[in-house]
Parts: C-alpha cells; sequence; structure tokens
C-alpha cells in the first residue's frame, strides 16, 4: 500500500515530520519521498505545485488522493489504515474529545511559534517593529504556559491525551521546534519532560529531521521566553 | 443526547457557525446554548474562561467533554454520532481525502479573511503599514481565486467534494463572511453560486446568525478584492 504513496517534505518543518510520524506509527514505511530545500525555493517548484497549488510542504499523494494539509493527511492516514499499527484516535468519547481538542491547539501553537521565529523572514524590514515582536513574543509565552498547564494535569510523564494519539502527533514537533530554538528546560520542565519522553519513541526516531531549516535569526532565539 | 450538551457562541463567527450546522445536521437540535457578545468581551468572562481557557468562541461542552476548536467540535460530533443525521465525511477514500483537505484548507481561507476585515481591530495603531494591507488584500484575492478555482473543477452548482459534507461546513461561513464584508458576485461567481447554493439548507438557514458582528471597517471592505 506504501508504495502508491509520494511524499515531498522539508527537513525541520513540523507540519512534514507529522505525517512522517503517522506513516511510521502505520506501519507504512517504504512509501517514496523526496527531501526538498526550503533555502534553495524548491517548495515552490513545479513538482510541488502539481501536487500543493499553494507550494508549500508537505504534498502528499496516495493514488491519486491528494493531501497537502498535515493534520488532513494524518486524519485520512488514520481513518485508511485505522486497523494497521497504533490506533491515534480512540473511540472513547472523553479521550477522543481530548485528541481533536489538543490536536487542533496545535496549530495555534504552531502559528505562534512561527510568529516569532520568522518573524524577520515573514514581515518586511520597513513593516517591522519592537512593539510586535515583544507582543508576539508575549503571545508566545502564554501558549506555552497554557501546554505546560495542560501537561500538569494530565498522569506524571504522560502523553497529551492518555497513550500516544495524535494530538501527539501534531504538538510533538512543534515542541522540538521550541527547544531547538533555545526554549528554556528550566522554565519549561513539562514540556521538556514530554519531550524526553517521546523523543526516542521508534516513530520519532525514524522520522526525525537530519538537519533544521537555517533561522537567520539564530538558534537562540527562544532563550528568553 | 443533546440536553448534555452547551455552547456558548458569538453570532457572525464563522467557527460557531459551523459547529451549530454540525449540531443541526446530526439532529442534535435542543442543545444548551447562549449568545455572547463580543463587542461587549463576554468571550473573556469567567463562564467562558472556565470551558476556555483561550477565551474564544466556540465553547462546546458535551457531558464533561470540552471542545473549543471549531474543526475538533465537529469531528468530535461526526464521530460520535456517526449514523445520526447526514455522514458528513464519507468513506469512500477519494472522497474523504477531498474532505479532510478542504476542511483544513479552509482554516486558511479563515485567517487571510481576518487579516483583512480585522486589521484595524488587531494591529495597534503605530503599527499600521499600506504596504501591509495591501499584501493582505493581495493574499486573500489569491485564497479566493484558489477557492474559486476548485468550485470549477466540481461538478457545476455543486458542493466542494460531491455531496455536503464537512469541508462544506467549514468552507460555507466563510464564504458567507467573504459576502457579508461586500465581495463581489460578478467576479466570484463559483463562489457566488456556492453561497446560494448552501444558504437556504436547513441546517444553516436554521443557524444562520441573527446578528453580524460590528465592523469599524464597514461592509464594503471586500467590495474591490
Amino acid at each position: 500500500m506504501s508504495k502508491t504513496m509520494t511524499l515531498l517534505w522539508g527537513a525541520g518543518s513540523p507540519p512534514c515530520w507529522r505525517v512522517m510520524i503517522v506513516l511510521e506509527e502505520k506501519k507504512l514505511q517504504g512509501y517514496k519521498h523526496k527531501l526538498l530545500s526550503f533555502e534553495k525555493g524548491e517548495h515552490k517548484s513545479k513538482e510541488v505545485l502539481e501536487v500543493n497549488p499553494r507550494g508549500q510542504l508537505p504534498a502528499f499523494k496516495h493514488g491519486s488522493n491528494i493531501l497537502n494539509e498535515s493534520v488532513a493527511a494524518c486524519l485520512y492516514l488514520e481513518s485508511q489504515f485505522k486497523t494497521q499499527g497504533i490506533k491515534l484516535i480512540p473511540d472513547n468519547p472523553t479521550q477522543q474529545a481530548l485528541v481533536y481538542q489538543r490536536m487542533m491547539e496545535g496549530l495555534t501553537l504552531t502559528e505562534k511559534l512561527n510568529s516569532v521565529i520568522y518573524y524577520d523572514w515573514s514581515v518586511p524590514e520597513e513593516e517591522r517593529h519592537e512593539s510586535a515582536v515583544k507582543r508576539n513574543r508575549e503571545a508566545l509565552t502564554t501558549e506555552l504556559r497554557l501546554w505546560e498547564g495542560y501537561l500538569q494535569k494530565v498522569a506524571a510523564g504522560s502523553y497529551l491525551a492518555g497513550s500516544f494519539s495524535m494530538a501527539d502527533v501534531v504538538i510533538f514537533p512543534n515542541v522540538a521546534y521550541a527547544f531547538r530554538f533555545g526554549l528554556s528546560v528550566g522554565r519549561y520542565p513539562k514540556l521538556a519532560k514530554y519531550y524526553s519522553l517521546l523523543k526516542d519513541r521508534p516513530s520519532i526516531k525514524a522520522s526525525r529531521p537530519p538537519q533544521w531549516m537555517a533561522s537567520s535569526q539564530g538558534y537562540d532565539i527562544l532563550k528568553d521566553l
């Protein structure tokens, strides 16, 4: 089945990593994939645009079915391969509610991380303001504390919603990303513990980005949050 | 079942409307609900914060299960009431892929609409730039043309993915929103046709916002796109 799948991806992109984790968890190793360079602008290449008119990665095909939004691809793979590998969306209503809720909240975490890490990249020089940088950093701090609180409430050393689930698939790459960009282990002990718990999970280790996208802002941009 | 559900919502909020459409489609009428005012800041009230620490609407509870992200609530309701009312996520892999893909892309449409409609509301006066307004408007135009193109490809006068689905639940409120804020019927004929096709659907009519959130930028902000 995995032979009919093709993933175009970029290293260090949390959305790409999500899809790769699910492909591992669902035992779909053997899919075709191609690593493209954001720096070289390869995400805007004809090859990508033919699959994803937005010129973004991931760009994923299963046969002729196209799924370019990371959460869409993850939900599709879970649904199509429900009984293969790990079940990522529990049937139990209470657990399921928590998985869906955290999964979708994870997109806000991504957005707030990007607003700080890629500020200089996404805002033209003449439109940049110290006050905006400060506000984005405060919003990210609030967001990270919210997740620290969520982890405080779940069982010690646990996943976001009981056992490993789609919530972790979506959130873990963001957390790895935050620490990659210098987030303080001391000030976010629950997130740090969560990172440690998951980082060597086989699906995550197997799909770990071989390199991270270079940032003009350096890798310590989050250290003071 | 619907008696154990409570929805806190705001009029004219596409995310709130999505959840209300699903509740109608799944025959869950009779749920408790309370209309709150964004203008009065009621989305930041204690009542909301107890359900949704982000202080956003919708804030939805089913028993003790909390789902505040609109797509999370929609996916949960579809999963928990699979055989009740209309099936919103098809089993057919090709249709399902399209539904998930469009559903998640719909969040980008929401974001780009908000970046134009709520620019003055979200960006402090001293940080506003004509160049940013122009860029946001161009990005929204590109986004709207993408959807116009998607509708061009589906059968004439059709839904986004064959029959009415979760893709329409997520996207329709955005489309209604765009026309509410002055989008040109002439320049976006497919979106206009789509709007006409869906606006009197019983689930949509029953949940239609009784009023729209007031915008300081007026209701013609999108007329030149």
